[in-house]
């Protein structure tokens, strides 16, 4: 047969996890969404109906949930980290060559409650209350190829506006050009971020502190957007990405996706009034969609493009 | 014909907005989703093709951008007004018998920005920034019928969560139940709120502050659920409900509805591991809804069960 | 206290269910997902916390799995009624008094296969192979109060469009209108219909044939909106209506949902060509919305406005 | 600067775009949705500020409306090359160095109507209306970068289920195994494929016939899929793509994705019921997620692992 089986993979994806901590009466909780894929020595399960060398989903399934004990979460880079590393170093005859952890998690804060009015008997404050932060979502994509680790974080669903200090003028018109050069115009975007770390997970290397990097990594985003007087939204990118590089010496490249979600001034001179930047149509398609990398000189990127 | 043309309504639905405040640097933004329903003298537009009484669904949009700028948009509820009054009492020949707004918003936080980092001349502060508050819905329904105003306020996608202080026991057993009792369980649900006003919109009588009767009443409904010892979700809903009651004056009646978003304890026996309520898998569906209405006592309660 | 607990019901929702059968190669498959809502009894469990009252929505899907085994599934509505009149007479001292079962059912077909090309061994025909219909989704209500049965049955998401043969024009013009008449306009939507049985579940009274009725009223829908030269949405929505109700003696009333999803005309002027209703822009939001009900004289309307 | 601008691309995504042609009664309509990506000289764009290069993506957008009118929508492929050539051969200074067009297609079926009822005049059969085929979503992505064109079709959203012929045993078990060995299930996915041209779009080279090509390789997919009896997921999809391979000669490489849509055996055992593979519970999540590619040898693979 001169059909090749080419890149494949496989595993239990989606798998949704809360891990509470409960070492005293203020609770802790991790809420993560985790999905496995597996690459190795599976060619006979494709082709031979043989699964001497399949781990099944299921496995992979119960192996986050029992490491969510063993081990703890500690942060999703640092769980995946551990995971990706038991399935290619611990099976069986080495059949799993590379492992890839996908994580998403969902941040929540804490319910306050003024301490006075606490209704139930013994407790002095509500440590165990909660509502989730429903900003973004905080993503990690962890490989493990038994020799290296590649960690790449990064954010989803952060929908940020400027309402002034965006222009767009000055570029090219072809006989299908209609739009108006803009002197000020709201930008608005869903940040989608990704940023590769340069920790390789060798002997002796010490992780990053992945939840304080994050923090930051998002903050730099976010202040670099307010701060930049815009001419378009590739140059909004392009700061946004330097800003995390100039600041951050852990993370080696930055790739944004940044859907540029329109926001029409609604024409009202028909109705005897000027619109003044004051009233907007909020459009859901079709958007502009602006993406890039950012990398440090001398750095393979590793991000993909999708 | 023996056949009679019902309850109908029609009007454009979902009409985004966004309205920015420029009366200093420091910007001001409301973002709504506005849909319009109109009741009225609509039988020949159904049965003859006559479209003499038909306000086009166009015209009501152009109404919420046009009125956005005449009017501003204080609250929602306050915008809402207005725009039912006037379909019901300006279109001519009072062909429109009644007019229902809903209105749901979105709402935004400042992107917080450090003073000496500033990179555009002139700005001291950055005042146009802004990221969305991803959490909860607000939402609204106004109805005016030419006599009277009915406000319906609520929210959607709060999701809250309690780590215990909460179980589940000592209910009907019959041939086909296999729960086991709980007295230690995760309780977590998703709440959608409605609560109806009693405001009438008369002459002379003054509006709610809808927006501090909005963050009084979220506030109540978190604190409920975070300081209830539940026995059931049945005993939260109604401790929430009640608290909305006691607290607000201006509120007549609370609706709830509360999907029990299932956290099941992983079995970590088979991997010799003890799940000392610190792994869950959170289930998608199924799920339990429990809903229901507290309302003052003489009071019809007015918010339509779904 | 002076608060009163008004309607409030819950029960297990969204139940996924596939139901097989094996009665000889040929399979036949049942896929629906039900949501149990019961009212009852149940003040003591919102009030004191005891659940001596409470059938667990745990138990409510058990009987749910249980009954597709000991009853079958031969249609949505039919298994709707059997659970509907199981909880409320069966549940012990009556707590129950009401139960709503709401089913949502998705259609499958089968997956043809040339006879000649089977490749496994003793197969003549493929009879257990099977594709998704993609289409609108079956609905059905069933509400038995321990005397009557109501059945409300439905579909949605049934997208059609006319590309001619509707037209729009002669309506109000007031200061806010912009719309231009329209005289060869796409008429495009998204159909949401819930129609109502007059069976009632008496004694010796016969069930209707629920799935030859939901093909032609489906059927009787698509006709009316194929063969109407419409003037309005109103107007079609009206002819969609009667329709059913002259071919279709077991139903007494009609509701329908119809977003009118715009096709707006490009304005290809500026690159001199001329758009002779050849090229639309489909847009999401905002869109027309048309509800109505149509319904047999003298019969009181069962179906909710939403 | 010791920060690099790597690969970045933009344009407009998601023109929804339906094409009617009008040549007799009987029309024909495209449904399309259309994302265009550009790669190119754009460094200055985002370091500088200066949009000297930028074609902006509302330019992008108009040429696709305009392109419809101008060459028509014979099929996806043919109007996504005609697109992505234009880009890049057209746009001045020659800055476009590669264009790439993703497009989904949506397709519909005619309504079918009695001839004899048709209810307005003149007409004897009703060609204008339509009702969306809900099945699977067709997709491709055309690539072209000044010398060659690569076309990479597809579909998604394509339901199957097999309610037996499925075994899955005799895999791995570590200590984290409970799956129970598996001789008869019920296998279901939700299949997302996507295959590799040949063609390069060279001079004098024949376009396939793209429409003919999806509908066979559809075929193709759902036979395959029917007739393999299965000891794992990973097994149907390598028949899945031989079969295309073996069966079309213009196609290179397939990719499919096949998430494992479990469908979990109810126990009945406690209601005294015995569940002979009848009644099965759908979850949602988790799932299994099965990929691979199958390519002719000699090959290089080109379709992007997500």
């Amino acid at each position: 047969m001169a059909h090749v089986l080419g890149q494949n993979q496989y595993g239990k994806a989606e798998n949704r996890i809360v891990r509470v901590y409960r070492d005293s009466t203020r609770h802790e909780i991790k809420d993560l969404n985790v999905s496995v894929a597996l690459q190795g020595d599976f060619e006979d399960v494709h082709l031979t109906g043989s699964n001497a060398n399949c781990l099944p989903t299921d496995t992979t399934k119960n192996t986050v949930y029992a490491f969510a004990k063993e081990y703890g979460i500690e942060s999703a880079e640092a769980f995946g980290i551990t995971l990706a590393r038991h399935f290619v170093d611990d099976t069986e005859r080495g059949v799993v060559h590379s492992a890839r952890i996908r994580i998403e998690e969902y941040s929540w804060n804490r319910i306050k409650t003024p301490d006075n009015t606490s209704r139930f008997i013994g407790s002095e404050e509500v440590g165990h209350s909660f509502v989730r932060d429903g900003g973004e979502i905080r993503t990690s994509e962890i490989v493990y190829d038994g020799e290296s680790v590649q960690v790449i974080s990064g954010l989803k669903d952060l929908i940020v506006m400027n309402t002034t200090n965006s222009e767009f003028w000055g570029y090219i018109k072809d006989k299908y050009t209609t739009l108006q050069e803009a002197y000020d115009r709201i930008l608005a975007t869903q940040v989608t971020a990704r940023w590769a770390y340069n920790y390789r997970g060798q002997d002796g290397e010490a992780q990053p502190n992945w939840n304080r990097s994050y923090q930051h990594v998002r903050r730099h985003l976010l202040e670099a957007f307010a701060e930049t007087y815009s001419y378009s939204l590739q140059q909004t990118l392009h700061a946004m990405g330097t800003r995390v590089l100039n600041n951050r010496a852990e993370v080696d490249e930055v790739r944004l996706e940044l859907p540029n979600k329109h926001h029409f001034l609604v024409d009202l001179t028909p109705f005897d009034l000027k619109n003044e930047n004051e009233v907007y149509y909020a459009a859901d398609r079709m958007y502009g969609l602006i993406e890039g990398t950012v990398h440090r000189e001398g750095v393979t990127p590793v991000i993909p493009v999708v």
